[in-house]
């Protein structure tokens, strides 16, 4: 298996609401077929979609199961990296003004980076990074030392 | 916020399991720095990370919470897109063998694609997709339509 991601599905209780999230509220542009279902958002070289919950459970053959409540720890997180510290706090305010809920504020790592983590109205955690030992490039694209 | 993602971070409950599943079982090469807590891989423009899951819920503000359990619906999941049907089966089996378990075998979907899921060893989702829709170029990455 290749070493990539192509797509990263977040599945959501309320699809007007997750779309109001990422759209007005954090300025993504959806793009690609669209339906009640599914909204998809080019980022980068890969693709956000949201997707009904139940129709993700659906899909995985966990039809009728519920999605973790949303401050339930899911063990998985998205991280979106700035270049400045500065912007971490920026950022989590912004996605609290939209509906988003700051599940840590903007604080020093021992590893020298400064981070924080919103949650967007699914619970979908999100790390707003600053990390200065990464190489965040002007296109967006974030890569390993070495 | 810019509509990108930089970093997925899977939290693992056994950080050695977890490499030897994406390194010797699927093929993939860690880069960056490595500690006993978190392995990293560069995936196009981005990273996907392998973390210590209570070093994650710590940072999380969810210290000594555990993650969901391998099999539990977690509402989220990544998709590694191929250029075939065939491709879906054999990466299907690929992780299999690897000591993933496969969630939903190779099928056809009612928008013309054919789908997989496999589950790693913690349990995160990959979906193995081919999407004659969607736009996926020799250099790896994914594109919307239109």
């Amino acid at each position: 298996m290749e070493q990539r991601v192509s797509l990263i599905t977040l599945g959501v209780r309320d699809l007007p609401r997750a779309k109001r999230f990422y759209e007005q509220g954090l300025g993504w542009r959806a793009s690609g077929p669209a339906t009640a279902e599914v909204a998809f958002y080019q980022t980068g070289g890969m693709i956000v979609s949201l997707y009904a919950a139940e129709h993700l459970a659906r899909d995985l053959g966990q039809e009728g199961t519920a999605p973790p409540e949303p401050g339930a720890y899911r063990g998985v997180t998205l991280a979106h990296n700035v270049p400045n510290p500065q912007l971490v706090d920026a950022l989590l305010h912004e996605a609290q003004a939209a509906g988003g809920r700051i599940v840590r504020a903007g604080a020093p790592m021992d590893w020298g980076g400064y981070v924080g983590f919103f949650a967007d109205p699914d619970g979908h955690v999100w790390e707003i990074a600053w990390n200065p030992g990464f190489d965040l490039r002007d296109d967006g694209t974030l890569h390993l030392p070495g």
